[in-house]
């Protein structure tokens, strides 16, 4: 993990990383008395489109006393593309742009090489952010894409909660993996979402094993959840890592 | 109204009052500044019976900052049965412990009187409440009968908003008043509730015409709701009401 950059902003200490050949960014307290737990900040790809609302998202889970990281995605942001998962977004926006339903091999062709080839990367974030002396476990997970999200929750035991987007792009064999996840679960909907489909979305939330899972449905579209249900979120998160 | 008992609970100060013929609970912070605002807290219809719960309900609200009030239902406790209600209620049960669909003839019957006699007396509590020196407006419904909440929310101008318990127990008629209700709403749904039908209580959230309305869905049985889901609730009334 090679550090670039490092700037202070208020209370918070953000610095860009290289790790092998991805580039994050990790958000810290300015000043820190003990370990603190860490948030794993998911996206849908794209750090430099993302970086204001990522930034809003790790102020926040600051001021809770969290340090927070990404990375960016493959065959995203500056990183080379992935030949069949650009097929794959392109017959998806084509389906979308037709109106017509999107068919589930066109999700399972997009998101399954994207999350086989993630969680790798966020599981090595992972080990790399640990071994820093300010940042201690436990370690919940939070945003999209749900379906890196579900594999996260499933595999790495170092992930104690997860506060999920919801979303309906989850490719079919995984919503089994979903039955399998037993990590206390938020999952935020927002019941206008014009990328999803809110019956999928809701057969996924019912498919979660977890004992406790809640889900936050808000009004409006996709980028419209509500400043009250981040801060939810937030106590969620908060609840499960203190 | 008529105070028939006073006790001090802590900070709270709770009168039992009868309103005409009929028995309720005001709950006041013991010491007041300001005119606070009122949450009406509704109840399935039992008084004696729900008291332990309400109580709990109101020493939250209380300590939000609010006063609680709340009046037996009609055909309830000790006031005198509603034979047509009682017949609805037995071919309710009739029908539960048959395993068989709750047919939409018998909601209405049991449902559709008590909304028409419980409305006008939550609306009489409220004259008589907010004539009280220490009680001033915004007003907040909270709880069940999901019914009277969907009446009271679309007839009676000085509830601001409302934290419904989803109920898939309502009259097919009154679908279309829950369309025209306009007020903020978080709507609790208890996601495994053996009284209620999920698919039709997530209909009726879908139908409501508010703009802001949250529905925040915890695992569990009816009266499973986890205590942070009421802190939420809690929450939103105040974003509301102050």
């Amino acid at each position: 993990m090679q550090f670039t950059t490092q700037q202070r902003l208020d209370d918070v200490l953000e610095r860009e990383f290289t790790l092998g050949e991805i580039p994050g960014i990790l958000w810290m307290p300015a000043s820190i008395s003990a370990p603190t737990p860490l948030i794993l900040l998911g996206h849908p790809g794209g750090l430099r489109t993302m970086y204001p609302r990522l930034a809003d998202r790790a102020r926040h889970a600051v001021a809770e006393g969290f340090a927070a990281a990404t990375v960016e995605l493959p065959g995203s942001g500056d990183r080379p593309r992935l030949a069949p998962v650009e097929q794959a977004r392109a017959d998806l926006r084509r389906a979308i742009n037709a109106g017509r339903p999107v068919d589930a091999e066109i999700v399972d062709r997009l998101v399954l090489p994207l999350v086989d080839r993630a969680v790798p990367e966020w599981r090595a974030l992972l080990d790399a952010v640990l071994s820093l002396p300010d940042v201690g476990g436990p370690v919940g997970y939070a945003g999209g894409v749900i379906a890196i999200g579900i594999r996260l929750a499933l595999m790495e035991p170092r992930i104690r909660a997860a506060l999920l987007f919801a979303g309906s792009f989850v490719p079919r064999s995984m919503v089994e993996e979903a039955r399998r996840v037993t990590i206390p679960l938020h999952v935020l909907l927002q019941w206008d979402d014009e990328h999803n489909d809110r019956r999928a979305a809701l057969d996924l939330f019912d498919a979660f094993g977890s004992a406790e899972k809640a889900l936050h449905a808000n009004m409006g579209g996709h980028t419209g959840v509500p400043p009250h249900a981040g801060e939810a979120g937030n106590r969620f998160l908060a609840r499960h890592l203190r």
